[in-house]
């Protein structure tokens, strides 16, 4: 137990509704030497998301996502099956709902989807140099629409609320950064 | 029932972990017609992230985060309480977590934070213009050291690893996006 980790002292599963996600909870120790009881965690598959372009544009489905509540715009991404690292399912989704294989793939980082309770994790990948390479079949519940959007155009639907949920977000806000795309709204950070 | 919206017929909690979690299941009827039964909802709840400057660099924790099973780097954020927006808790976090007040406050944009399930959803805010206000009392759980960091150092943490959450890195991706910030990892997209 170093620099602040919290230690587990029990945990018992209080919710089973495995393979989508099961409720624990967990006694703690803190470093100070207090003891919290029943500190929720969430175990749920963890998921790979891609930032795919296509002749410099982004593959970005509009659908519902019933998380949401809401018909907004999506970037290809799904579970990590168990066999799979993240890079493989990433590379399989991006072909089942975009149709696509790419060049090159750079992570973006994995990042846990809860700073409390865990909830999974979200592996993000940026693919360049996409090609075409089979229709698009996904197997998901959502009927979806495939488009191509610029980076600009992208960001300017996060900018306008079309983009509802907090991974795609990250993923598109990483996706900018890691391009060096700039279309400055604020010229000087005060 | 419009746009590839779901409609819920039924729901159920099946786990009451109130006010931290709530499992609820509900029967849905997709837009063409199928019925999915028992398909589960997180009820979490919302909370507010900021990104704040204070002469061109941004406060940021160094902290443990349990859901993360690791030390690293956090915006100042926690929940929404019941009588708040999410503004006054951006705000109200800002000053007891970094001790700081800003000038002018821009929202980022709200995001559920699962696509599937819920699980609550994080507002997001920039802060322009912070200064120090009072001594940090931070009430959570966590020991934590506030620090200031440039974006340009907090942009390499991210890609380093050093940020473990997703709501962190949207925010910092998104606040990259805001202030047109851009150290060019790559010059072409493709």
């Amino acid at each position: 137990m170093t620099d602040g980790e919290w230690r587990v002292l029990s945990r018992s599963l209080v919710f089973d509704g495995h393979p989508w996600l099961e409720v624990w909870t967990e006694d703690v120790l803190l470093p100070d030497g207090r003891q919290v009881d029943a500190f929720y965690r969430l175990e749920m598959p963890e998921y790979a998301i891609v930032v795919a372009l296509k002749a410099g544009k982004v593959a970005v489905q509009r659908h519902y996502k019933h998380g949401a509540r809401t018909v907004g715009l999506h970037l290809p991404a799904g579970y990590i099956e168990a066999a799979e690292t993240p890079l493989v399912a990433a590379k399989r989704e991006l072909l089942e709902e975009a149709g696509l294989a790419a060049e090159r793939w750079v992570s973006l980082g994995k990042y846990v989807v809860d700073g409390n309770r865990g909830a999974g994790a979200a592996h993000i990948f940026l693919a360049h140099g996409a090609t075409h390479e089979q229709a698009p079949a996904s197997h998901d519940l959502e009927a979806m629409t495939l488009d191509f959007l610029t980076l600009d155009d992208l960001v300017a639907a996060v900018r306008n609320g079309a983009v509802p949920q907090l991974a795609m977000a990250a993923a598109i806000g990483l996706a900018v950064v890691e391009l060096g795309y700039v279309e400055p709204h604020f010229a000087n950070p005060s």
